[in-house]
């Protein structure tokens, strides 16, 4: 294989001019790079990217963990993000923290050992504490790590209002609310204590069901609709608000009982990913924008890898509706 | 920061001593190891991977490549890879090649650059010349690309008779075949040709809609089911055939026509993710063991990466059927 040597011989220039125009650093005069280039072609060399990045500092690669792919809304996200990374030169390196209970800490480990140059962070497993000693470029996603770690997040209190209205609109009485684990401090509570507020103020019955912590497979949601349906016991409800899985299995139960949907029973998604466009009755859905989250994450993770600092930033992007048809008005 | 050297001094050897206990190679004494260990604790050194992976021409990371993790076969097949190679001292970069015309060659020539340490491949775009050309290791999935890259697939003809003996016993006389694009070479046409062959066999009409290649979205699917109802006319149909979601969005086509499922018409979906599994009814599927492929395409990578070398290996695993409520007998 032909080596950084090779080339400089061949182009009749030192090794230190072949190394200025892989590394794009220092001045080089248009002909002596058309040489450099023509003798690389020749000899088909291949620069040893890690020697190079070895050079820079740099690894061109950034770290997306999430708890699992195989949840769609973060399927979505990380293949956003992968995209738009990609048009920054960047690689993606995929975590899905479910798996080990220490995964989290090593890949935050990988920014101490220069193997990646940022990480952008979707799970909510580790303590807030392990973050805060990490000076290198993190990037949260839907949740507070720190003042020097910026946050991207929906504006939850808008999508616990509007998932509110519909159901309001709709007639609803009693609803069932599944909340996330209040185990961790995230800007995702905000749209159950608007939905509660909400309802409260406007004398609905809620049933409230916390969801255990970072369990997201459908095995667990199964398992919660059928734990919930025992603990109602005769309570009767006929709106169903929660996270795309869960709703869609609350909603699939209440058909499988042999009510009508919407008629008997309306629902409302949040997230609204595609699941909620595949299952009959399509479901009405507040719909987190994950092209616009990822293309902000990727923003700012790119901004700190290149230096940049932030202080309590957090970007907040909004969220819409989507009806489908398990709602009428 | 702490420096190879620094962590020499204080522990009082030489560097090469050193250096041989951070890349485990030549002897050291227990006493000089501890003693080194001790001064690397004490100076909070932090060993620069990029540098060690340099000197062991290894990155530890495998690139695994596939459409989009958006599809659920895919998030569940990637999810399941990165589990197992996690475990084998591995991290995964992810590539969902849907995103650029050129992304697979680029991931492939980071074989040549050092910075992954090898390629699982699950995607069907580029030329088989092309991955004949690399002299690394490579794992497909799913697809021929040359003696010396082994693959991963499921027995798809005896997945093909399975789905065709399900829907022969349920009485279908009439029924819609969605098939995967013929524009590549790939173990999963003979589930196509089994089942064709089989329906021929048994007197059964077949209206066969051959997919686009490589498009894998919902969008894409919803236009290829209102395509088939367009070109079907009044051919009318009483068995379905197809992946995941293209069946599960045939079958919702079917019950916005007013019709029943299964009363009327009868569905196996091929893949058997969780989707079949969120639709009402659940529906009868062929199941690939994504699990089992994940590891042994994990077996593969790790004992290529390792030096070990393969002639026209093909590991092929069972396929199971798990009843939905699609399906009557």
């Amino acid at each position: 294989m032909a080596s950084i040597k090779d080339v400089a011989q061949k182009a009749g220039v030192g090794v230190g001019t072949v190394s200025r125009v892989l590394n794009n650093s220092g001045y080089v005069s248009d002909e002596t790079r058309e040489k450099i280039e023509e003798a690389m072609k020749n000899l088909q060399y291949t620069p040893n990217e890690l020697a190079r990045n070895l050079y820079h500092k740099k690894s061109g690669i950034i770290a997306v963990l999430v708890p699992t792919v195989e949840i769609p809304f973060f399927a979505e996200l990380v293949h956003n993000i992968e995209a738009e990374l990609y048009n920054e030169g960047f690689k993606i390196m995929l975590c899905n923290t479910d798996k080990a209970h220490n995964a989290e800490l090593e890949y935050l480990d990988m920014l101490n050992r220069h193997i990646v140059d940022g990480v952008i962070t979707g799970v909510h497993s580790l303590d807030v504490e392990e973050y805060k000693k990490i000076k290198k470029p993190i990037v949260a996603f839907d949740r507070y790590l720190g003042e020097d770690i910026p946050v991207v997040a929906v504006d939850h209190k808008e999508g616990g209002r509007l998932a509110a209205e519909i159901l309001l609109k709709n007639g609803c009485k009693k609803i069932v609310h599944f909340r996330g684990s209040t185990a961790v401090e995230s800007p995702y509570h905000e749209r159950h204590f608007e939905f509660a507020r909400i309802m409260k103020e406007q004398g609905v019955e809620c049933f409230d069901y916390e969801l255990a912590w970072n369990k997201f497979d459908l095995e667990y949601y199964k398992y919660a609709v059928k734990d919930l349906f025992d603990r109602l016991d005769e309570w009767e409800f006929d709106g169903i608000f929660g996270t795309d899985l869960v709703a869609i299995e609350c909603m699939n139960e209440v058909i499988r009982r042999h009510k009508k949907v919407p008629k008997d029973v309306k629902c409302v998604a949040y997230d609204g990913t595609y699941i909620t466009q595949i299952v009959e009755p399509s479901v009405t859905s507040i719909v987190q924008p994950t092209k616009e989250l990822a293309k902000e994450a990727a923003r700012l993770i790119c901004e700190l890898v290149n230096g940049k600092t932030y202080k309590n930033e957090k970007v907040t992007l909004g969220v819409s509706v989507r009806k489908g048809r398990t709602t009428i008005e």
